[in-house]
């Protein structure tokens, strides 16, 4: 195991710290979640270790399907030991039915399944409020070439996939799921870079349409935790992990 | 002639009425101007018939060129007889430099080159604010189809490289214009289907960089119809008409 050596990240839900490998970092999962841009704040203990194991099965799978990701292994109840990367500031979400934000922005009501998965893409910057943008935007903002740009729309159609496919197996529907990739400092590879869990992806429940991720917490419900350890522990199951 | 019949749309700005031919109407350009969805408003005296005879010299060039438009003919001093359209409530916006909300977006200095235009596609929805959006969103929306999509990106590139062409002819730089669609009613194909403008382009003069478009009255400028009319007397010497 890697020992953990100094903090080079600190964010709300996230620490990273750097390791005895310079290819490799540790990330660590608060029990803080932030809504709206950060307006909204609480704390759900035992959330970052829940996220911490879904995120490693879920991030696994992709991998072993031959998606590059930057989870590497568990080292902890709330750490995951990841390859490090260069951040690419584009959030990609892939939707499956419009929900959330989007449904606002079209006026449109929430579960309507589009014929083909949208796609938005957002800039990742807190000061501007994450703006959602579209290509030309990406390419003048220099964040990436046409072609990275391509290759990740490719991975993000893939990914979509290949975790609608694992929820199903668990009874639960991907929503819409976001998407964050970064470039390995190991290989150059444009991977995907953070976490997949009930904070950034929605999920309901196949049967009973229940909500099972943040958006219980963005709107109020109870049970937040309760929900992500049912996520847990269906992905378990069906999985075997 | 056509014989001015009833009012089918008071809009803020514009007015528009049948004739005696179902498949042409008139439209009246006002004096009142506004900005920022309707937040600031003000009248100009004159600026009305200003950009009926600019846009009829645009849309004339373009229809020369063999890209369709609505414009038929000037039949006023603030009038003109155009082709009846079912609107698409989609803008094109060509950006050949970033400025005005754009800059803001993406927190980039006004003025920036990108190394090719920017498109960008918003939903004409006043209730939402004319949101940005994406090709999925457009076809989500069900507004059109792929297919349409891609016929109307290809129309605004060749519309913005004939505009670049003929502002370039007047010493004036075209940085960017919005442009909007209809289905024609005649012929059904999808042509241009609203004016062309310093209402609807930013217009810098090439040799001073000063602004001869709508930013004035957004920005408090002085001389509001002063440039227009500048607009219009470059344009009628370089073009002929």
């Amino acid at each position: 195991m890697m020992e953990k050596r100094q903090l080079i990240f600190d964010g709300n839900e996230k620490q990273v710290f750097s390791t005895d490998d310079i290819h490799k970092v540790i990330f660590r999962y608060k029990d803080v979640t932030l809504a709206y841009n950060g307006v909204k704040r609480a704390v759900f203990v035992g959330k970052g270790a829940l996220n911490n194991k879904i995120s490693a099965i879920l991030l696994g799978e992709l991998n072993k399907a031959g998606v590059e990701t930057h989870f590497v292994e568990l080292v902890g109840e709330r750490e995951q030991l990841c390859r490090k990367i260069e951040i690419i500031p584009i959030e990609f979400i892939v939707r499956n039915r419009i929900a959330g934000s989007l449904a606002e922005r079209l006026g449109l009501k929430e579960g309507i399944k589009p014929d083909e998965p949208i796609f938005d893409i957002r800039y990742n910057n807190d000061e501007l409020g994450d703006p959602l943008i579209n290509d030309h935007h990406a390419i003048a903002l220099g964040l990436v070439t046409k072609k990275e740009l391509k290759e990740m729309y490719s991975i993000a159609e893939r990914t979509n996939n290949l975790l609608k496919n694992i929820f199903h197996k668990a009874g639960i529907e991907l929503v819409d799921v976001k998407i964050e990739f970064g470039r390995a400092s190991d290989n150059g590879h444009i991977i995907i870079s953070d976490e997949i869990s009930p904070d950034t992806a929605r999920l309901w429940d196949e049967s009973t349409g229940e909500k099972l991720d943040k958006d219980r917490f963005r709107r109020d419900l109870s049970d937040v935790v309760a929900s992500y350890r049912t996520v847990l522990e269906r992905l378990t199951e069906s999985t075997g992990k």
